[in-house]
């Protein structure tokens, strides 16, 4: 950490998730980042963990939406008011960073020293120390130039719904010119991505010096490009008012010529869906996992969440079982991956969690 | 009616179930005669209906545990307490029959006279007037002998879990003598019996005269014959706690030669398990089940019991899934049979409910 010292550390947590790919325990009142997926601790409290290790924790800024504001405060209460960066409206993670790195340069002591680590609240990231390391060398080299840095993750299987990409060649020899960043290909072209072996997956996690992250989007980010001075004249309301809904990835990072990547050396998930949990947490002998109350006799391959007093399932497999949100769902774990369809078609209240 | 009416009819509902079939919506707390499974309204409920059918309401006799006062008195608000046989000691139905019986004696202005039917409280039958019509010619044949009369019903698998009659000769067109009376035969003399054509299930509703159940009992059962006097002398403390627990089936119709049938000219179900349920409820046109606050979007033949809160399954097929008593319970249908063996294995709380 001693070479990296002359940077001024930021870490930004984007903690504006909606809330349905854990239906009903997560939901928009109370979404993925704050439930223990992990470990015993909600995400976020992992991921700040994560932050002061790379940063002071005065230097660390939440974005999120003001409703989640009791949340935040209960469960990070080591962070001042005003590191909780509360969006008005919630228009995607474009906008998000544009306000985070603004205010970043309006809080730096030296803005043109500053190194901002942008992290999503909702990953699984293990072992903390090659996490540490691998966002060393990105800061390293943020700091030193002009890209924006993203995180690359080597990929084990065809996923659609990851960005991918094509890794070009070495500028250091941890650092990578990007050819291409591909946001959520088919899979045909995710099969052809794992077979061609040069592509990685974007794990979300970024670093850059803010000022550069808001010139890039002045270049190349002409929905937001126009409104940007409204953040440094304070009118954040007006901002978010104005600009469209988009994100990082298809508002910059696929169109920006200066990206660079730095393949990381540590265990990324992003959990995305209840089936994941049974990727990123240890099962027991008949490959279940069971969380809370929950009793499994004769069952496999199933996960139990059982939040809101006993769940028992007798025989079963390859279920996924929740009780939460004062809600019951049970389907087969591939079908749990379907949860947006499945939640555009139910009453608009059972979306909120039943009680 | 009109040519029975020289007998003093009495009905007497069996209401002593212990409550783990329907688990976890029946528990010991809330046995299934509780619960609204032919109906919106609970069994016990359509089965004083049918009893106020065959018998005066003041001559309805209900043999219960004293812990399911409160509820016997919650839905059959129209009997007096005294109506209400709460045995101090749960002995089976041998034991139970026995006090309705001498208590029927005791009551009736006419003991010779009177004519006692005995209804379980948690079957579902249907239609009523057919089941008044079978029932009124059984009462005929137990008031015009010595018989111990059953109500023989078609079967229509080979169920293990029930008892066989093998039908004898005609005694009148409707009734006919018993060959054999034979309780849970294994499934291979179950398939024989069902091949051979002259079986009927036991539907265990049974007309007699009280002082011929008596008698019988002092005949062929010595493990109550001894005690038979306590019940006259209203020592009903010593008696139950005397008796051994005995079912009637085995304590008397299988040991009696004077057993007569008559058949069910209507539907019957002892709706003895959760998959029994989609067999005796109307079904959607996926073959769902759903009670309560339930949803199945694309779900297939599969039981939702919604009780607390709403239950929501996505893409699911032949499953049982039941929210009660602060329990969620889910299952395959061919699993659900197997309750008692899951239950042997859970924590004694589990089986009394959550909440």
């Amino acid at each position: 950490m001693s070479e990296n010292a002359r940077f001024e550390r930021w870490v930004v947590l984007l903690a504006g998730g909606i809330g349905s790919r854990f239906w009903p325990a997560s939901t928009p009142r109370r979404p993925k980042q704050f439930l223990p997926l992990a470990s015993g601790r909600p995400l976020i409290v992992d991921t700040a963990e994560r932050a002061m290790a790379l940063a002071d924790a005065s230097r660390v800024l939440i974005v999120a939406g003001e409703h989640l504001r009791a949340h935040l405060e209960g469960h990070l209460p080591d962070f001042a008011r005003d590191q909780l960066l509360l969006e008005p409206q919630a228009k995607g993670t474009a906008p998000a960073l544009a306000w985070a790195a603004s205010e970043v340069v309006a809080r730096a002591e030296r803005p043109e020293q500053a190194v901002m680590v942008s992290l999503n609240s909702d990953h699984v990231i293990r072992p903390q120390d090659r996490f540490v390391s691998t966002l060393e060398r990105a800061i390293e080299a943020a700091g030193r130039s002009d890209r924006l840095l993203t995180i690359g993750v080597q990929p084990t299987r065809p996923e659609t719904g990851y960005g991918y990409i094509e890794v070009g060649e070495p500028m250091t020899p941890d650092v990578f010119e990007v050819r291409r960043f591909v946001e959520k290909p088919d899979r045909d072209t995710a099969e052809g991505y794992l077979a061609q072996g040069s592509f990685l997956w974007n794990s979300g996690m970024f670093v850059w010096r803010p000022q550069v992250l808001l010139a890039e989007l002045s270049a190349h980010t002409p929905e937001l490009a126009g409104d940007l001075q409204r953040l440094s004249d304070g009118d954040i309301g007006g901002f978010f008012a104005n600009v469209p809904t988009l994100t990082i990835d298809y508002g910059l990072m696929e169109r920006s010529p200066n990206i660079a990547v730095v393949e990381a050396k540590f265990d990324w998930d992003d959990v995305g869906a209840w089936a994941a949990l049974l990727r990123v947490r240890e099962r027991d002998a008949e490959g279940n996992l069971l969380i809370g109350a929950a009793h499994a006799p004769e069952c496999r391959d199933s996960l139990i969440w059982a939040e809101e007093g006993p769940v028992v399932a007798f025989g079963v497999s390859d279920l996924v079982i929740v009780r939460a949100s004062g809600i019951t769902f049970v389907a087969p774990r591939e079908r749990a991956l379907d949860l947006k369809r499945l939640l555009a078609g139910l009453p608009e209240e059972l979306k909120l969690g039943g009680e």
